[in-house]
């Protein structure tokens, strides 16, 4: 099979091109922008980037938030008019020593704390691999419960959700130990709605055979909605194979219509990891998001 | 995390190295070298190693087989005292269109043919991706199904089953369309379990969280188990990131438990591609696939 590619105006697919929608396009009013689609943007341009398009929520990341200082952040999206749609991320709860899963646990203390700052009330997971030489991935899924109900009840406190995020398998050794849907809502049970959810990205679940039903399942626990493509083949790494809308293998609206179904209102966060769209001109970028995001989930 | 290594003396993780086992241990009468794993040899090149080694059993490929000649390559095995645990591989019956979904039906009947003929009755089936372009999943599930409802008469007819691979969910978009054991399962029970079985791969399945309930009710239908190891990084060629086992972070005495739980008692193949394996000397790659195999697997 040919390679998908990455083409900031047409999608690979045969969809027409559509115009771009002008800020303020009804359409537009769940869409959110992940500021690692545009990471080579400081916090300041980024949320100018959303103000100037029109985009009107962000999720943001906690490494340059802290950088410029959570307060002055939490006032310049306020200022800015967005929402902020999620923070990136906590999680990393799977070491094996004492130590190390105590300093996990007070890490995502501190990441609640950003959370609530910042004015979001959702806190994705990313809920770490496997320890180093470490075979025992149910031993690793135990720790995260473990650190969950201990964490569940402290950002409950402070308004906020823990969203787990089901990892795409190919990063269950490294990155989490999460594969499906159905296992994070089975994680997220245990404790209230309002305190542990899960999140749907498209890349990670597309490919999963119980989706729908799954997703169904999952109902007022969808804490968040992310989206982007996955395209063929994968690049040399993994963890920057993220399309754009279009340009890959996955139906954005099936997807949607599962999550739709099950309840969720909130924001859609576009999060493309991706080289290509890096190297682009931020303003380019946020145009297309917008007309991919119209053309092929909205 | 730091990356996994390849040594073909040390397994990675702390274990101590074991004696080689000799021709004719009792521990290796179920072992099969799949020929994959010794990608520069020949087919008679391949099939005297694993004569040399006390390997009693291979798995072939389709490509090597043919270029020999299917009879002489039957002829070869046998007369080296060999099993054939596995034929790879058919499949790839995703095509949209009439012709191509006609063409691949054929070019499977030819697979069945040649499995008869070298007296295996496992052909491995690698179901096939989306077709370009394709955003339509639950539609190329459906091609496969049928595709396999048309064959699985004919296998029958010929003593092969077909054994439907699930392949990891990152293969998805390009290679195999079937992505968990449980969904294997369900589109072979249609078919008398004599016809259509599934592959146990451990590379493939061992992230599942699912994956004991569904190894246990794939019971009969389980018509091989393949081992290979998962390491970290996956390197820049996804598909060459299959380790040693021993060197990554799957727990295999795990998994096998399970088969044998489900009651398989056929060959176990070893099917490694990795670039650093295929540039070792095949005879040392034959002597670790014995001693990671007894200290790992057995």
């Amino acid at each position: 099979m040919a390679g998908d590619r990455t083409d900031l105006d047409v999608p690979s697919g045969a969809r027409a091109a559509i115009e771009t929608p002008a800020a303020g396009d009804p359409r537009l009013s769940r869409l959110s922008l992940n500021q690692k689609t545009v990471d080579r943007l400081d916090l300041p341009a980024a949320v100018d980037l959303c103000a100037r398009h029109g985009i009107p929520s962000i999720g943001l990341w906690r490494e340059p938030v802290t950088e410029y200082g959570v307060a002055a952040a939490a006032k310049l999206v306020r200022d800015a008019g967005l929402r902020v749609s999620s923070l990136c991320r906590g999680g990393f709860l799977t070491a094996e020593d004492r130590e190390g899963f105590r300093a996990a646990i007070q890490a995502n203390q501190r990441a609640i704390l950003e959370a609530a700052e910042l004015g979001t009330d959702t806190l994705v997971m990313v809920v770490g691999g496997l320890p180093a030489g470490s075979r025992d991935l149910p031993g690793a899924r135990e720790r995260v419960a473990d650190a969950i109900a201990e964490l569940a009840p402290f950002a409950a406190g402070h308004g906020v959700r823990l969203a787990l995020e089901p990892m795409h398998p190919m990063f269950c050794a490294d990155r989490g130990v999460l594969s499906t849907v159905d296992e994070a809502v089975a994680m997220a049970a245990p404790h209230p709605a309002s305190a542990v959810g899960v999140v749907i990205d498209t890349y990670h679940v597309w490919w999963d055979p119980t989706v729908a039903a799954a997703i169904g399942a999952a109902g007022a626990r969808i804490a968040s909605f992310q989206v982007c493509d996955w395209m063929v083949p994968l690049p040399a790494d993994a963890l920057l194979g993220r399309g754009m809308m279009g340009d890959g293998h996955i139906d954005f609206r099936a997807l949607r219509g599962m999550v739709d179904g099950a309840g969720y209102t909130g924001d859609i966060e576009v999060e493309i990891f991706n080289a290509d769209v890096w190297a682009a001109d931020p303003d380019a970028t946020a145009a297309t998001v917008k007309r991919r995001y119209v053309s092929e989930v909205w």
